[in-house]
């Protein structure tokens, strides 16, 4: 019955090609379709077997599409080929369930009795810290992380108490998507009392080839976008113990 | 030159062989010296070559070793391989970064002119999620998730006021090492006014092929360790949002 034919919900992780789970790897080479993000880079694509279907199915900041009509046609994607008994893979940057969706997808193969699984990803949150040797936690120092998808609401920060509480405890905060509304978030932060001095590292395309980590802090941030722009996407990394070690 | 030989610390993931990494499995095949960690299995050290000196430096709870002598003896063994011209795969459960101790390790192959690179992880938080359809982030639910490894100090828990800011927003807390102090944790979150229906997800030994999901409430959390003793290590995860999709 082709409508349980599997479906693999794969993260892909941040970039580069060997940060691929060994999972994923087999995954894509035995692909019938691939749908993949905007993210998914060539080198991780001709990983796949050449006659296997690779679709965009991606989105990008400001492309004028609609996110719920998007994402509606991805899920008649699973549907589409589930019904010819395709093997689909459906390539997500990073982690399936960090900040990218994968409860949209799971619920939708449950509504529809799509037989589907989830591999998870290195999300490039986590990956940076590494990559970059930025503490996230350290024994004695901090025993909490928060990831963080930044947003404002109605010229707000709606989470800005909940960052504060965390940073106050030394614990650091992982911003994605955060680069567009850091400098308004640092004043809203240093007006709430947060020092001048917090460590900020801004980490640019984590695990390409042009990958690149910046270092500021919180009181400097205007006069570092004044110098530079780091490519997107971009990871945020604030806290008094974010420092390269 | 001895010193300066590379020492890679790596993140293994939460179990399955598969869940590791390309890169990760590429150090593997290629080590002379593994240093590995309580919770990596047989599966994964049988990746390694069989010439490869596969030595055990971890720790399991109430082994009556001293955390710091024994996080030192890790650092000798750099020392010690390094000399030798040896190459080292520090061979860590999970990710170094979260909850890892990579940030020590870092340090002291820094201070020590060791060349090392750190390669990330899936962590165990991220990758029950993913295993079990327990969402962490969804798109209009929420937009922050955080990562806590519990701890109880002079019979309190310090994060206690942080953990109920974060899950009275409806973001999950994912609690690592946090089975034991549990039934303690919900009582006192329960006095602060959580929810008793605020779902809590076990997740033990998770991607392991005895792996196990339970699924419970705040208030239920006393009749469920009556019935029910989750293995370890288990991952939690509590929150409003926290719930198999």
């Amino acid at each position: 019955m082709g409508l349980s034919h599997l479906i693999s919900i794969v993260g892909a992780g941040p970039g580069d090609p060997d940060l691929l789970t060994v999972k994923a790897l087999k995954r894509l080479k035995n692909a019938d379709v691939i749908l993949y993000d905007a993210l998914i880079g060539d080198e991780i694509l001709k990983l796949a077997n050449p006659q296997t279907e690779k679709k965009y199915v991606g989105k990008l900041n400001n492309d004028g599409q609609n996110p719920v009509e998007r994402q509606n046609a991805i899920h008649q994607q699973f549907l589409y080929w589930a019904r010819k008994n395709k093997k689909v893979v459906r390539l997500k940057t990073g982690d399936p369930m960090v900040f990218g969706r994968g409860a949209e997808e799971i619920r939708f193969c449950k509504e529809n009795n799509l037989t589907f699984e989830v591999i998870p990803g290195v999300t490039a949150g986590i990956a940076g810290s590494s990559l970059f040797s930025v503490p996230l936690t350290e024994r004695g120092k901090n025993n909490m992380l928060l990831f963080y998808a930044c947003r404002k609401v109605d010229g707000q920060f709606p989470e800005l108490e909940s960052l504060l509480n965390i940073l106050k405890t030394g614990s650091p905060v992982v911003s994605y998507m955060g680069l567009i509304h850091l400098e308004e978030l640092s004043e809203k932060l240093a007006e709430k009392g947060l020092p001048l001095s917090t460590p900020i590292q801004i980490l640019s395309r984590i695990s390409q080839k042009n990958q690149r980590g910046f270092s500021t802090t919180m009181g400097e941030i205007d006069s570092f976008f004044q110098k530079h722009q780091p490519e997107t996407p971009s990871i945020v990394i604030i806290g008094e113990n974010a420092e390269e070690i």
